[in-house]
């Protein structure tokens, strides 16, 4: 791993994320790194976000997954083009469409590893498969299309 | 629409859960209904729900049709049995898989208003396909896989 996350490469207008923006202060603030070929992100849920008691609810996994993944993508996208996630132009990636199978029941109380790997790169889509593991167990798995960020979301962005 | 929601027929320790329990101070307390063949449920994002300043993030949406689907599902296994989501035995489902499709930026500042439509219905999985709109338009769409409540999971909950 790496000292620096992919987030925290976002500039602040872009860290704003329920998911993964080092700015909400009311959010997940996922953090993911490099880990050789894969990309991995550890989370610990809170009691507030069980499913049933014991259980992490599915929307979680879900919203992981998809930030984990974003974030790989953009990470994808300068390595790439073999430039730094701290270099101009900057790279950010939206998702186009997000899959979760969910294999086994997640447990709140465990540490959850969440592991991404690009399967594929193009320059209008990167798509990244993904685990969440728990204890050892795989509890899902997913898969996320991301696209770049359209420039027309960035114009019609409300600062 | 009726009166009552179907996440508001859940027993107590079954209504904990983020997205949709109405016992989870913290959580999103989704209530769907039935709208003819259809259900729905109205949700109105908070500030902190962002993607980028203006628009939802995607594990939110991702979180409302889950929960919304699986509510649905709970519903109309209820109505393939002719019985009032009052009486016993009570019937609740778990994703097995969901699938979202972004079609269009998630305004933040607007109600949401979440669809859906049961496409299969047997004794092991219910199918329901979802939308998401916003201000008249199409947002995402979504389809989960729901099946019921694995009698082990209730066991190993903790109380």
């Amino acid at each position: 791993m790496i000292d620096k996350a992919f987030q925290d490469y976002y500039p602040d207008e872009l860290s704003h994320c329920y998911g993964c923006g080092r700015l909400n202060d009311h959010g997940l603030q996922l953090k993911s790194y490099w880990d050789k070929d894969e990309s991995v992100a550890l989370f610990q849920p809170e009691k507030k976000h069980m499913a049933i008691p014991g259980f992490v609810y599915g929307g979680l996994i879900a919203s992981l997954i998809d930030c984990h993944c974003t974030g790989t993508a953009a990470a994808a996208a300068y390595k790439e083009q073999g430039r730094s996630m701290n270099t101009d132009p900057g790279l950010r990636f939206v998702t186009a469409s997000l899959h979760v199978d969910y294999l086994a029941p997640t447990p709140l109380a465990s540490q959850l590893e969440i592991r991404g790997i690009v399967t594929q790169i193009t320059p209008k889509k990167i798509i990244i498969k993904a685990k969440v593991i728990a204890e050892g167990k795989v509890c899902a798995t997913g898969k996320v299309v991301a696209v770049p960020l359209p420039k027309s979301m960035l114009k019609q962005m409300i600062k």
